[in-house]
This record gives C-alpha cells, structure tokens and sequence, in this order.
C-alpha cells in the first residue's frame, strides 16, 4: 500500500544534514527532517529510531566490515597488517561518501554530546577489532595493543581526510598514519 | 566557624565508592554517601557537584600531570620518550591508589555511563598530550598520533594492572606496554 520510496533513508539522510548544519543538531526535529526530505515522520522512524541515529547508523555496518575482513586475513598476517588491511578496506568505502562525511563531521564537532558518541563509537571498534585478533589466537596484550594502535592510526588519519584540502584519499592516509606510527615508536 | 572536618574528601569518596559497590551506583544517592561519611550533604557539595564526579575528580589533576611532565622533559626527548615518561610518573601516583582503582573500576564497568564517561576521559588526556606536544614544536600528525599511543599504551597497561593478580606495578606495565607497542608496529 505504501508510496515508492526511492531511497528513502538517504534522502532522510541528506535532508537531516542540512538541517543540522543550517540551524544546528539540538534545534532540528524529526518533523522537520520529514517534511524536508518529503516524507512522514512514520517513515522517519521506519528507518532510524531518532535523530541521532541518523548520524551513527553507518557506525554498525563499518564495524562489521572491520571485523570480517580481519578475521578473512591469511593466517600469515602479523596482527597489525590484518588491521591495516581492515582500515585500508573501510577507508575505500567512506572515501566514496567524502562530501557527505566532511558535512556529518562538522556537525559532529559543534555537539559535545555528539563528539562523545563518536569516541564511543571508536573505542567499540577498538574493542571489536581486538575481540577478532583474539580469535585469531593473537594474545592479550597484543591483541588490544594492535587493535588500539589501529584506532590511533584510523583517528588521526580520519582527522586528516576531513579537515584538510589536500586531494590524499582515506586509504593513502591510514597507509600514511601507521608508517608516521612506526616512526615514531621505532627506537632510536 | 565550620567542624573540623579530617580529609573530608577522603571519608566522601571511600563512602561513595562502598555504596556504589553495594548497592549500584544508579542506587546510591548523596545523602546516604553522606550519611555514611558521617558528614552532611552541604559537605558533600563544597567537595563534589553531584555523586558522578567523585569517581572523576581525579582526571584533572592526572591530565595536569601529565601535560607539566611532558612539558618539562628536554627539548633533546624523543616525543614518544616524553610521552612515555609522563605516563609513568602518573602511573607511580596511580600505584599508591591500587586498591582504590580497582574498586572503582569495578563500579565503572558495572555502569554503561560511567564506562562512556571514563572514555571520553581518556580522549581528553590525548587531546591535551597532542596539545603540549605541538608547543614543544612536534608538528602533525606527529603530534597526535604519539598522543594516541600513549593512550593506547597507558589503557591496555592500566587494563592488566586492575585486572590481574600479578605484582607487577603500574609504571613498569606501562613500560611493558610501550615494548609491546614498538613491537606490534615493527617491521618485519
């Protein structure tokens, strides 16, 4: 019975970003987010269970796609190239929605609470990459060490790709973080 | 005017931290914490501003400790050594607090919240080592990442330490830690 919806999460997506960024996150309401994307608030809520979520349901799918694919690496794999493939493979996926994650940063970082939930969100994936090199039969502490330091190395590489204006894309700059890593954890 | 009050803070927060375990934290509320100090709640106050920030005070003056450390190791430091040697000046004073830590670590993993909080925590001491880092002339993203290795570093240490049953102390695992790090990112 219900309308075709082409799309319908991401036009709530985009709809919900704008206005998140023309009046800012704690003004906007879900009625508004609708009525914008051209949709009712029911299917509003068939797809995302409150404003919020808009912004973190990606978080899920990601932390997924680091697990399996770390836990798909050959045996042979040291534990911090599994976890560098993992990020190398995530990176290539947000660099396709680059625009929209240097918006959805933005808004993040005008909202503390928002900013806390992305270092939640990133210390779940931290804990998640190490639970999977476990499984690995990779032992603690090497485990959340390597896990940890790919966090580090996703952070600051993540940090680069949103703010600055060079053309390097996501996967050139984790390549990049996890060598500066290395230098600079190399003994001299 | 006012009653002698012996460490007032102190009777607060071992009081606290008993109910906490007790009976939850969510359970507990600022009267009983004082009642059981044997203290009043206007007391409790002209220490605390709500029964959250007595398991949280101590951030501050751990980040502070941090910070001044880091900035007062010679311009000749590697930043990960300054790094380093900050993380185990603050772990020698966490050393003296062992028993203390490990019961309110149980209170934090118990309380979905206070775990967020204790995160959120963690990122601020990052954000402020990368900070002093870049006064010292470290550039970026140098400067952020040996920030977030010492956090990597400093969490899975004081992961092991309220944990486990062994004698080995704070600064020592912290040093552990760092070795795992550096051997975890070497090449192969």
């Amino acid at each position: 019975m219900g309308r075709w919806e082409p799309n319908g999460r991401g036009r709530l997506e985009r709809a919900a970003l704008e206005l998140y960024q023309e009046r800012g996150f704690e003004q906007t309401t879900v009625a508004e987010i609708a009525k914008r994307a051209g949709l009712t608030e029911r299917t509003f809520f068939r797809h995302f269970a409150d404003k919020r979520e808009v912004l973190f349901w990606g978080a899920g799918a990601l932390q997924e796609l680091l697990v399996s694919t770390v836990a798909r690496m050959p045996d042979s794999a040291a534990p911090i190239d599994a976890v560098a493939a993992a990020l190398e493979v995530a990176g290539s996926l947000l660099q396709e929605r680059r625009e929209y994650s240097r918006k959805r940063q933005a808004v993040i970082a005008a909202n503390p609470e928002l900013h806390e939930r992305e270092l939640i969100k990133l210390a779940s994936l931290g804990s998640a990459m190490a639970e999977v090199l476990r499984r690995r039969g990779v032992r603690e502490p090497t485990a959340s060490l390597t896990a940890e330091a790919g966090i580090a190395v996703f952070k600051v590489a993540f940090g680069s790709w949103v703010d600055e204006t060079t053309s390097r894309d996501l996967p050139q700059l984790i390549r990049e973080s996890l060598d500066e890593l290395r230098s600079v954890t190399a003994r001299r």
